[in-house]
């Protein structure tokens, strides 16, 4: 259990790795937000919803990386020539915060830039962040048990909302993506693929963290290595980022891509919108 | 090696210029944060997002530079009369993250604030964003080791990527350059010239590291000297201060000036597009 229990020691460079990659994935973050959140009007009204959640979503993972990182430095301390747990563990229940605000929100984003006619949109809408909500939901009380049965029921509990948001992405949203202007299919079905190779790391993550502690991997990294810290944290940390501001950055693009296709008449009509919401 | 290696001991005058120069930077680059994201709409539409751009690049370095500069403290501890290393050594990893993240974007905005056509445009991007990329990459091995050879290998491979950077900008983005309105061609120029001669001062930082301690010069400054490293710090920062903020205001006085030059008629486009997205 990552929460509250013990820590491998690490040597100098493997804790300064995972700092590093802590305080860039802030620097990240947090200038993705700046971006998504001042850059919302170089796209169409319209196409503005889907860049604020893609701010709040970058915003929230900045704060959560945070704090991440200050809970890494207080989990650790310099020892003689290495670092040493200070017993106060590290606290994973940042991501899951982090998760629970932030992926369903993930699903909006995807919603909301391809602003899909309402009666098409609420149900995919609804059906996506419930099942995103309930997929990490359930991942947590694996995560923080040290029995390998409850671990293995949560997983697989938390792994049936998982593929059903791959039925609605590909059945429901297929469709509705078919109908979208050609130059954007390429980038949202990219942003889909995103979507999924992405959150194939936190399950693998998951089920790696082996029968005790943090990163053993039962014949491959042994019990109180740092190695599989290290990978499990910089894996993490590389998937969020990816997954948050690399696919926001899709988001705008689509977001910029519709906004140019505008025929002279939506242009018009976003004009006159405009002069109410710009 | 400066992330983890030891630190010479410093007069409090030297610590004190080297923590100062960090505060003063700090600060210029957040004020200059601010300017660019609220200028943004001084300049036409067109020209918004390159200074987005130098907006994000401020941004990320004043959060690295505030990093840094807790590094820098924690990294000493006052003594009886001078400054002595705690042993917690100082963080070069965040000039490497602020490198990665901000080089790359300073070539999108000399390309973004010239708005070429996009097939003129893209190429040139994806040459001079992945040439940046690379160049920061693979200088990193060579600034945290401690071997001659290795320092030199890493020194050479990073210098072909910064050649080829030099080769873009004279040769190809020179012909676009031409094509410029003439009042902005000088600016441009000028811009051009901050990127070579502020980027020469890190290969000559990371050249005069010497073969095991910050700031040793062989025959010049002795190892251990204060000196080296006060000399490395400061003049990172100033170099820092102007290929991001002086660059960046460059960019805003290219972006002003071509706002100026609109004729008429490309005025009432930008008009109707600002419409939709001021």
């Amino acid at each position: 259990m990552t929460l509250f229990g013990s820590l491998p020691d690490l040597t100098t460079f493997e804790f300064n790795v995972v700092d590093n990659m802590f305080s860039l994935t802030v620097a990240t973050m947090g200038a993705a937000a700046l971006f998504f959140f001042f850059g919302r009007t170089l796209v169409a009204p319209k196409y503005r919803p889907a860049l604020m959640v893609s701010g709040l979503v970058v915003a929230i993972a900045c704060y959560h990386y945070f704090m991440i990182r200050l809970s890494w430095q207080g989990a650790y301390k310099f020892g003689e020539d290495s670092f040493t747990a200070t017993g106060k563990g590290f606290n994973d229940f940042y991501r899951y915060a982090d998760w629970i605000l932030t992926v369903p929100l993930l699903m909006v984003e995807l919603i909301a830039v391809m602003s899909l006619a309402k009666g098409l949109a609420r149900p995919l809408l609804i059906k996506l962040v419930v099942a995103a909500a309930l997929m990490i939901g359930l991942g947590y009380p694996g995560e923080v048990t040290n029995d390998w049965k409850t671990l293995v029921l949560f997983g697989v509990l938390s792994t049936v909302p998982f593929l059903y948001i791959l039925y609605v992405l590909w059945v429901e949203l297929g469709k509705a993506i078919a109908t979208q202007p050609e130059a954007v299919q390429t980038l949202l079905s990219l942003a889909r693929i995103v979507i999924v190779v992405t959150w194939m790391f936190y399950p693998i993550a998951y089920a790696i963290r082996g029968d005790s502690l943090p990163g053993a991997i039962p014949g491959i990294v042994p019990e109180k290595s740092g190695l599989g810290v290290v990978g499990t944290q910089v894996g993490y940390a590389i998937a969020d980022i990816t997954a948050k501001a690399g696919f926001g950055l899709l988001i705008f693009f689509i977001a910029r891509t519709k906004s140019e296709l505008l025929t002279e008449e939506e242009r018009a009509e976003q004009v006159k919108a405009a002069g109410v919401m710009v």
